[in-house]
């Protein structure tokens, strides 16, 4: 249990974002003792997700500046506040936008990841009170991310936002856990259930998709094809299982679905994952899955609010869709089984890790991920790049 | 096994029809004898499905005449073709539109129901060789409907499209099993999995609908929602386990939705089921189903061929879409455990039954299913009507 009368806020650095499409900028700000049911955590590492670009643009609510971005984080418990008993100081955890309070109807439920007690949304403050932790030297507040914020040197999360994990799995390994790597792992295994033996197509080779590729390679797919507009796509997905890769542009103007379906003899792929959030790439992934029981997962969040249009009549032949956050991770849950898994040896995880910089080069990570060189750059909080 | 040399065609009467939207005619047929892997059957009853109207005003193909419509019905086999040893003659059988020839790699797997050797279609004729079994009085060819043309004292019918019944249930209970009836029970149990305490909506209440209502009561659903435009439905819907009734013209124009969210205490249905094939409704299924584990289940035929829109983002919260042909059921495994279950008692059948006619008054059992009097309306063949 915390004891809020020993603990004061701390001054530090953060990385702060003062306005649609800016860069960040590094100023010191002061974070604030963690409140009832609330940790303040000591980031150690973060990375950068393609969300955080999408809010780093954003020109109407819910983007509201200043405010500091990063969700897919590592850290260690430096203090805790009242009502906390999950977490004690020194522990390694993991922050996650996604709440899970453990007792709400949906907590209990398997098959639901979205805690109805601490609901999902865009609201810049704190899950009990809406309000901010952090404050600007000139006593102006600044905003949080989605529960999260982690480009900053210390960070408070609420208890619910939070997820321990073994120490022997490395920061930057454990915080890719926090988001991306999970979703698509989780959504291979909990939303598809995809199985041995079978067919998958994968639009899209982000860091989701790619983790997509790695959940079905564990499962036992035996025919993993991507789609992507990068060509050196095909040669990073070979390294979480990809058999096979369709560039949309270079198969002389025929939809990808016709493609797909010849390259799993005629039937179409038995799971489907959209994992960009384009409304067109939705429903030629759904035309790519099987009749019978092909299964069209959506992981993107569509970009410009269009409406997945599909055909009815195609849908009676035994398709479903279905849309999941977060791959359908509960965060309490099934982050500790990846990491036992990544201890295990059975998930390739390291290749999610293709760049790291420094804190105060933080802006770089952001170029290199909408350059497409990167899958996942580790922003080190303490200049720990290449120790 | 039959044996073609002293098998003969039979000289019997069909109720005809020889264009769209025209009424059917009692002429004089002959029903060739069955071909390799073929059965022939004595027709003792068939009911009158919504598809054999949607048939029969078709104007283009598969709009095809003259024809003899009619696919849920129940007969005792009179002869076998060769290579046929599933079945024998004196056996109760039921007709299905849908085949399963227990070999190909769908009919392996317990997910679909689609056949991929013998695969469903609109094309009039049989499934091997595509031609027909029925001629008139001049010679000239009738056309067969889905693979089972029932309206007929005798039809032939290829032995994956029949199934064996135990002959302790009644002729025109087994003959619901045949289509609609089976559609919506085995939506409720196989296509959205319904389970105790759930909260369950349907969107149209004629026969299908209101089969979900009685396979969600079953299962142990405690709101079963039904939506219909027929107030009288509600007090139907009763004897199937309906908790609820909506009235869409009767709510004060609000959207069904709000409604179906405000009776089950602000979260939405579990299981939403669309049986009228209007993608309006559909989409409003959609909206009315819970985030978190929300399932919606098409089963109706879009009748305007309107493509399916609904809001990506709304599927993110963990919401599915997912369509079946015959409500998953596979005819040759599953329509005998419905049997079964009438026959302990288990599943109320009869009331599905609130018409009976005479052959030759078959016409009035269109009348009465167009104005919306009967759910199920059986046509004896033999005069039975009464007895």
């Amino acid at each position: 249990m915390g004891n809020n009368k020993s603990m004061k806020s701390i001054r530090c650095k953060a990385a702060v974002i003062r306005g649609a499409g800016e860069p960040l900028q590094i100023e010191e700000v002061e974070v604030a003792i963690p409140s009832f049911g609330e940790v303040r955590i000591k980031i150690i590492c973060s990375s950068l997700c393609h969300s955080d670009i999408t809010f780093s643009r954003l020109k109407d609510f819910p983007g509201v500046y200043p405010r500091i971005l990063g969700h897919e984080a590592f850290g260690v418990v430096e203090s805790v506040g009242e009502g906390v008993d999950e977490f004690k100081v020194g522990d390694s955890v993991v922050p996650v936008f996604l709440a899970q309070c453990r007792d709400c109807v949906d907590c209990r439920e398997s098959q639901s990841n979205l805690c109805s007690k601490f609901k999902f949304g865009p609201e810049p403050g704190m899950p009990r009170d809406g309000t901010t932790r952090f404050t600007c030297s000139d006593g102006s507040p600044i905003h949080h991310t989605i529960f999260v914020s982690s480009f900053v040197e210390y960070t408070v999360v609420d208890a619910v936002h939070l997820v321990k994990v073994d120490s022997r799995v490395p920061p930057q390994i454990a915080c890719l856990l926090s988001c991306g790597v999970s979703t698509g792992i989780s959504a291979a295994w909990k939303v598809a259930g995809v199985g041995p033996g079978s067919g998958v197509a994968i639009f899209g080779l982000g860091a989701v998709g790619l983790a997509v590729a790695e959940g079905a390679r564990l499962r036992g797919a035996t025919k993993i094809i991507g789609v992507d507009l990068n060509p050196a796509k095909f040669e990073t997905g070979k390294k979480f299982g990809l058999t096979d890769f369709i560039n949309p542009n270079e198969i002389g103007g025929r939809p990808v679905h016709e493609v797909i379906k010849e390259m799993t003899g005629g039937s179409g792929a038995d799971y489907c994952f959209e994992c960009i959030g384009l409304a067109s790439l939705m429903s030629e992934a759904f035309k790519s899955s099987r009749q019978g029981w092909g299964k069209t997962v959506i992981l993107g969040v569509e970009m410009h609010g269009s409406p997945l249009a599909i055909d009815a009549r195609e849908l009676l032949y035994g398709k479903s869709i279905i849309g999941s956050v977060f791959g359908g991770t509960k965060p309490k849950e099934d982050i500790p089984i990846l990491a036992k898994k990544y201890l295990d040896k059975e998930l390739n995880l390291e290749d999610f890790i293709t760049h790291e910089v420094n804190f105060q080069d933080i802006n770089k990570a952001f170029d290199l991920l909408l350059q497409g060189k990167s899958l996942r750059c580790t922003i080190w909080m303490d200049n720990k790049k290449g120790l």
